[in-house]
């Protein structure tokens, strides 16, 4: 774990409570606390709050004074960033609040429904989401680190009675932490995230799981593309769950879509067991779903954050030896040639890699006979979409 | 396109008859002349056979001698396989033949019909089918490369009645073009590839196919887990429409089993939808799924074919700047530390990326220390499985 200064002087102004010193709260806090923001810390767990404090994340929220924060970031647990948040903006009347949870329409309602038992809108309007969309595989302060934000997405979610300054507290909030904010409404923002996140995550988990029982012969077959399209199905349970049961709604709505079209293919391809591979309408079916796969994975943005862009792909041949993935690449900039991108193909019982190199276009050519004279075997190139 | 003598001497004894001449056909040509076989070329497309000639992958067929091929490497698309592969063992009485075929029980049964139709089941034995397992996005002889197979894996299909003479062949054609032979049934092998292939491809397809018609802003919130998920949905429907439907069966079975897990989380998602997060048993029902997913993803066997290996990982914000990433490399090779693996992670809008560096977990501290001395920022490290 490591801690630095951000990149730049911070605007916002504390104390900052932060509640919930988890891996996305300590993270906040090392990084406010560094660049001399005053940063209390909040957690039921003593011991997870005293790990926050030792690696400079903040000082206890028993250190508050009397005029408590400007700021609070709710940074715990999804099932219960509801609860926590309408807490804070009942017992802090001069704070914004917001929180980090990955699902947002439950939380607005949660507080929506504390304005109206209070009859206070006010309470409502110093409220604005947020998503700050900097996973990890592990969790915890311990996991924690000022840089963790650092050229992300912070979705800012603000809902219709938020007032204008709240959203600049939280909006410059996500910028001095190094992250790129963009603004989205609860439903909005729920709906996307089950269908660019959630529901990849279960249709990930639903492919691997058909491995765990399977033959060990079948599993010598995996290539690549199973490598891929499985990753994230290493993800862990227990985050995950509570995340997707809170989103319920949306995710229902795109996996009922997806089973639909799974369900036309199946009747497809049952029939073509039955009549024969060019029977019963199975290739028609199967090159739907491969169109329309074509079409989807087209709109993914490139890298830059734009639309796909056109690389040029040069395939080396890297044999599976100590440093030969670092001359690759040395060698590239000898022959002054930009990586855009790159992926390592492995296969089982593989002693070769397969390294998939993108450049520009332009530049493809002076690539491969650069790398051809320093005696690199190209296996192929040609332009793709990069992503 | 490079053409190379294989790395060493073929026991392979010519002359080999290779029939279809795209990718696969005509790589497997330019390795075989290059090393002195005599490859005699045939292809319903006379511009398709004339480019492998002129590639340098062998003869035309109208130069095969009276004495004939002993060796038939059938290449064509898999629709029409089986009906090449009987013709050739009616035509060529003296050749083994083989067969390229993703998918194998459809030409064992055309072979097998064969032999009880002309009451020879000598013809069957000399059959013995293959799947080398070297995919590409390219097709056609303008793609081929002589080291395509090289550390592929190439499965060999003998059936009952194949001869042991057969099985020889077929196999010192595999380790000739510098594949890694593995033996399999024909049912075996087409629920394998089903398993860990077609299902894999239809999944990334389907899960695809929802971001066609998607609002765009759902888009800009797609990171690295998406873009894994989705890779293979790229893929050419032609190609896989074929393989495909003539796999149907196994095809259906596994398929149908992943329909079965998702129509049960669905039930326990759709009641939480009414019932409110934590009831209807969504919780568990979810929990079993990604379960489930973590049991079957780290059954996939790592990059050398064994078992995953455990690699220590870290992570490095690497500046999006030319020259940063072969400058990682470099300096990781000036550390000592040898680069087991590596993924890199863009997300939109960044300035910066997220280089995941797999080493010997033995080598963890140092690569880490080394690289901060350096001035690269060190985000996290940690133990992972790797692949």
């Amino acid at each position: 774990m490591v801690t630095r200064a951000p990149l730049r002087p911070v605007a916002t102004t504390g104390p900052v409570l932060v509640v919930g010193t988890g891996l996305l709260g300590t993270s906040a806090g090392l990084a406010l606390s560094a660049a001399g923001v005053d940063v209390l810390l909040s957690d039921t767990s003593p011991t997870s709050q005293r790990l926050a404090q030792d690696v400079g994340a903040g000082r206890p929220v028993a250190y508050m004074g009397a005029e408590g924060p400007t700021l609070v970031l709710v940074a715990t647990p999804p099932d219960v960033a509801g609860g926590c948040v309408v807490e804070a903006l009942t017992h802090y009347p001069g704070a914004v609040v917001t929180d980090v949870a990955s699902v947002k329409s439950a939380v607005v309602e949660d507080v929506l429904r504390e304005a109206e038992k209070t009859g206070d809108p006010a309470i409502a309007a110093r409220y604005v989401g947020s998503h700050p969309m900097a996973g990890r595989e592990r969790s915890g302060a311990g996991a924690a680190d000022a840089d963790l934000f650092i050229g992300r997405p912070w979705v800012v979610v603000p809902h219709e009675g938020s007032s204008a300054e709240a959203q600049l507290v939280v909006r410059t909030l996500a910028t001095d932490l190094g992250a790129v904010p963009l603004e989205m409404d609860a439903d909005t923002h729920d709906h996307s995230v089950a269908l660019v996140s959630h529901v990849p995550q279960l249709v990930a988990s639903l492919l691997a799981a058909r491995l765990a029982d399977a033959p060990g012969v079948a599993l010598g077959l995996a290539g690549q593309g199973l490598r891929d399209t499985t990753r994230i199905a290493a993800s862990d349970p227990r985050l995950w769950t509570s995340i997707l049961a809170g989103n319920a709604g949306p995710v229902v709505e795109t996996l009922e879509a997806l089973g639909a079209d799974l369900e036309d293919l199946l009747v497809h391809l049952r029939a073509a067991v039955v009549q024969g591979p060019l029977e019963g309408g199975s290739v028609g079916a199967v090159n739907r779903v491969m169109e329309a796969g074509n079409r989807g994975v087209a709109r993914i943005p490139g890298k830059h954050g734009g639309a796909p862009q056109r690389f040029s792909e040069v395939e080396v041949l890297v044999p599976d030896r100590p440093g030969e993935l670092g001359r690759l690449f040395t060698e590239l900039g000898e022959i002054g040639v930009n990586l855009e991108d790159l992926t390592l193909d492995h296969s089982a019982g593989q002693q070769v890699g397969v390294a998939r190199v993108m450049v520009d276009p332009a530049r493809a050519r002076d690539a491969e006979l650069g790398l051809e004279r320093r005696g690199w075997r190209i296996i192929a190139h040609w332009s793709t979409e990069g992503s």
